[in-house]
């Protein structure tokens, strides 16, 4: 049996089998970035037409490619409906960008940390995956310029808006910064945006695509963190030298978009109906933060240090004492508590021991003490027999 | 800019754009594959559990994964539930074999003709494409056997029931040799039966992959064909060996597929409701493929030689006067008509010139003597232009 040299690299995922795991009712999981069920709209399929049934187009349906570019625009992104390209996913971002950029060396910039499946997906087909160090207001720009001088990498890709899993949101100065270098270098953006929405001090950054002048760009999001993820409706918008090299790669991945859920996003975006569910999602998820974090400071004060996440859906701890929180995952499990270890989220997991990612939008709040509760007693065993040994 | 290497091999689709330019209502258009709008069936959401909003696993909907191995137990496949992948849309298998198997020039096997949007997502990963010639009741298999002795292919993609483009059905025995071979040489079978399901004679076969003893086997099918393109959800079901891998690269490109669309597959599946529409759509396809039959014999006879294909959506005439095809896109788009060029099916396009597909479910029966007398007109015109030359 001959398999491509690409799937050597073909690594098991650590969340998918976190999360498998993590399905057991009794299991209070902190693991996965699942919304919460009870904040899933409810949707009314009554006037949907029947050629949604049919084939599509593989750039989209028109009104909602339409709906997407007013938004952007909104955002200070200057582009037109043309530009838009409806993804199953923006997971299926991931998986277009690699095509178009990657062949086996072909280097890339991330952030450290990153989104776990950005990792995996371009380090699939080949890439070397260049870390810069992220701070609390953005990337550490003399360490971005640094890999510029000294590298020729084919993209930048970056998660400006309460990244996953840091929650770290660029301050305007380190935008202006980033975007700056990046028409310096010509160097194309990719800039993923999952969680712009879910915003819990009122904050809306505008991206750094809005801001380059030379350089190519990507720009995704989803409604699955707004609206329904079952619904796999995902977007990009690109730069207009880039839109015909993804519309092809699109087509030949999966022909479009499924039609039924991106006619349930048009029925959304743009509404007042929208804005009052988004409103209520930001009051509901600020809600599960502020419990979190009280929670938090009674049970990991001493353990660990973190920032108040100011958007999206996760807390990062990094350990005051560090220790590889891999090592954690089993004895976490075998007390009903699910968490995602840091290291996965760096390019060099092993030189970036003892962060871990809470999810705070999953967990009952009746369960938050006592769950938290046995994560501390869980980690402060690993370090005291780390210290003993 | 640096794309990719692989994005040289990145070809327009030829598809896409007669596609594109059908679609203006005064094209009677027999270039795509669209099933008939006035065929597809009407969608009941109002059981739908609010659970199908959340994420979902990257196999897919449990109680879907076990009605699509019962349907293919029923044709003779030894298989569970725990081998069924759900996709988005079958296309989505072709990339996650291209990207199982494929490096660039890696060798892999297909019939000539063949799929298109197979070619051309083997080559985007690099392949070098095999042919091997098909007659009227399957593949050369002295020419097959050579190509396994002569080469190490990582596998064979067949289409064998109603192939598109050919309407190729294999008879019993070209099914048993092939098999045979296969498992001689343990070659990896990709099986594609989209069409399977649109049988005009009550013909039913069992598929290649159920007559395997050795190799390791995809079988690959959707719901778009009789049901609804619109939902996106093909499936693909895989040898033991093989399926972690395509678990894991389906996981890479889009998490999972749909869970709307799954939901609304799992209603129909295995239900009398479906048996009824499943006769209807026959009866109906029928009844078009031989107004289609009737009007060839009329304008056609002296130009083409056709079998009269006992399912699947199309007609592949072979001109009995060769000429590119390709040649007669613009002269018919400009009489208003549109038609699928025989070449790109094949992947030495050049060396195969003269045949042509067409669609008969799209078309309305009115309108037929109109776009196939013009068609027949500009294929005499060039014809003669040639023979003037």
């Amino acid at each position: 049996m001959a398999f491509s040299e690409r799937v050597t690299r073909l690594k098991s995922s650590l969340i998918r089998e976190i999360l498998a795991a993590a399905q057991r009712p009794e299991v209070m999981s902190f693991a996965g970035g699942l919304p919460a069920e009870s904040m899933l709209p409810a949707l009314d399929w009554a006037d949907m037409p029947a050629a949604m049934g049919q084939y599509g187009t593989s750039e989209g349906e028109p009104q909602l490619r339409e709906l997407l570019a007013a938004e952007a625009r909104a955002l200070g992104l200057d582009c037109q409906a043309s530009q838009v390209l409806v993804l199953s996913g923006s997971q299926q971002a991931l998986d277009l960008a690699a095509k178009l950029y990657i062949d086996k060396g072909t280097e890339v910039v991330v952030e450290g940390p990153t989104y776990l499946a950005a990792l995996q997906t371009f380090q699939l087909f080949g890439a070397e995956c260049l870390s810069v160090p992220l701070a609390a207001d953005g990337p550490d720009i003399a360490a971005l310029r640094a890999r510029l001088e000294q590298h020729a990498p084919a993209f930048a890709y970056l998660i400006p808006t309460f990244q996953n899993p840091s929650g770290v949101r660029y301050s305007e100065s380190a935008r202006a910064q980033v975007a700056a270098l990046l028409d310096e270098f010509k160097l194309t953006l990719i800039e993923d945006e999952p969680y712009r929405e879910l915003t819990y001090d009122g904050g809306m950054a505008q991206p750094i695509a809005a801001r380059l002048r030379q350089a190519s760009w990507i720009y995704t999001g989803t409604v699955s963190k707004t609206l329904l993820p079952g619904l796999r409706v995902g977007y990009l918008i690109a730069s207009p030298d880039l839109f015909p090299h993804l519309l092809r790669l699109k087509q030949a991945a999966d022909l479009h978009t499924n039609r039924v859920g991106q006619w349930q996003a048009m029925q959304w975006l743009g509404t007042d109906k929208y804005r009052d569910h988004l409103g209520q999602l930001r009051d509901f998820y600020r809600g599960r933060r502020d419990a979190m974090q009280a929670v938090l400071l009674e049970h990991f004060a001493d353990l660990a240090d973190w920032h108040l996440p100011q958007g999206g859906l996760f807390f990062w701890l990094t350990l005051k004492q560090p220790i590889d929180t891999r090592t954690l995952l089993g004895p976490a499990m075998a007390q009903d508590v699910a968490f995602m270890p840091g290291e996965p989220f760096f390019a060099d997991p092993d030189a970036n021991p003892g962060c871990l990612r809470l999810n705070f939008s999953h967990v009952a709040p009746h369960r938050l003490q006592e769950g938290l509760s046995r994560l501390a007693h869980v980690i402060r065993k690993a370090q005291a027999a780390q210290t003993a040994a």
